[in-house]
């Protein structure tokens, strides 16, 4: 069944996808100060790579990268933002030992021209989720999706190394101009829940007192009449998100300087 | 000659170039307080359109963003900087009527299944330029190559509009995350000079204190001992940009929040 599904796409494709284009989802994942990236293992192999597809004749680019982040890992209903295309000539040109890869896996030979062999450019989109929320599964092409520490990541196929740091570096300028924090944190939050988050996808120290009071001041987030106890005499503020706020600066844009 | 050119990329284009795949690029100029886009105007009619084209086999896509802005305008050395990938099914599709316009440039039929008919990804690319000091020329499928005012843009082919909306949200994103002026600004300049680029580019009022206030801080620029004299009682100190710190700025970024 998964040598035919796999033979067919490789015979058949062509007449599917748009050709010399492609697009690679990083999806970043946020729990408790850490920031993780999901990879797949390709099938009987120790190549990683970024779940990834190609893109259907009549499909927006957005429809394509949706179905296809759904297809490969089961996730789905996560924004996902285009934020760079990749296209340097010879960035995912597979190799002789690809193809016997492929044989391998399909029990059968496999042409030696099909359009996979084409120069490819792809569009790289990138989401950030609650990685203890979603349960990720690889597709029939892979072993494993799981997810790994940002600062340890496996060298990668193509140039999906590349791929995620530019996707990181968006991802960095993003959270300057537009809030983030709204399905990565539980609905009621302490500041110092909200102040890790930001400092894990920066990786850097943020002021103790500007940070919270530059949010407060663009009423992104407000203050409750609640407290959290978490141990003798520590009990802090709970505060949430003004999601009327939270959205309007998603779509008009902030500046943020802490 | 021209026919002959036409017909040589409608019928042999699909040999030498990737398919699918376009490039346009959104080339903004600045003149004291005023932000235009350069547009072409389709030869022997009255759509206007961008700058675009199409890439090479071998090309990198930067390399062919810089071939095709100065194969159609003539312009060279700007910096291009990628902003987004467009590509709705349907958003360049070309007309029984479109066809019929590059028989009767060819004079000449065109094959009804070229190439150029298939569904087009656009890779967009955008640029800023100070517009009074760059002299731009139509190509040989334009009758003009002109600069438009942002505020006055016509009608333009396929989502050409939309390319240019998207691409004025990329600039304005970026003037808040990297340094800009150097080259749209003379080398010596009053801080009203910058004051205007900036408030033109954003289209919105920016604080006469805390704008220069902020540029100083960071080091970008900085005061000489030099007035220029525009007036009785009226002698502005001169600034100019500190290369070393502008250069690490746009490396590595700034938050600007004026």
């Amino acid at each position: 069944m998964i040598q035919k599904e796999i033979l067919d796409f490789i015979r058949n494709g062509d007449k599917k996808f748009l050709h010399h284009l492609s697009i690679d989802c990083v999806i970043f994942g946020y729990h408790e100060r850490q920031l993780k990236v999901l990879l797949l293992k390709w099938k009987n192999s120790n190549k990683w790579t970024l779940p990834g597809g190609f893109i259907k004749l009549d499909e927006t680019l957005d429809e394509a990268a949706a179905r296809i982040l759904t297809e490969r890992t089961g996730l789905s209903e996560l924004f996902l933002q285009q934020f760079h295309t990749f296209g340097e000539p010879g960035r995912s040109e597979r190799t002789a030992a690809d193809i016997a890869h492929l044989e391998s896996i399909c029990k059968a030979p496999v042409p030696k021209d099909h359009w996979l062999l084409k120069r490819t450019v792809s569009i790289g989109y990138y989401s950030v989720t609650e990685y203890s929320q979603v349960n990720p599964q690889p597709d029939f092409l892979s072993d494993e999706c799981t997810w790994h520490d940002i600062k340890a990541i496996p060298k990668l196929v193509f140039d999906h190394n590349l791929i995620v740091d530019e996707a990181l570096k968006a991802l960095r300028m993003q959270i300057y101009l537009q809030p983030i924090g709204y399905n990565l944190l539980p609905t009621k939050f302490t500041l110092p829940e909200i102040h890790n988050l930001y400092e894990t996808i920066l990786d850097k120290e943020l002021d103790r007192r500007n940070f919270p009071k530059k949010l407060l001041s663009l009423g992104i987030i407000k203050k409750l009449d609640e407290q959290r106890s978490i141990g003798a005499h520590r009990s802090p503020y709970l505060y949430k998100f003004d999601k009327r706020k939270y959205d309007k600066a998603l779509k008009e844009g902030i500046v943020l300087a802490f």
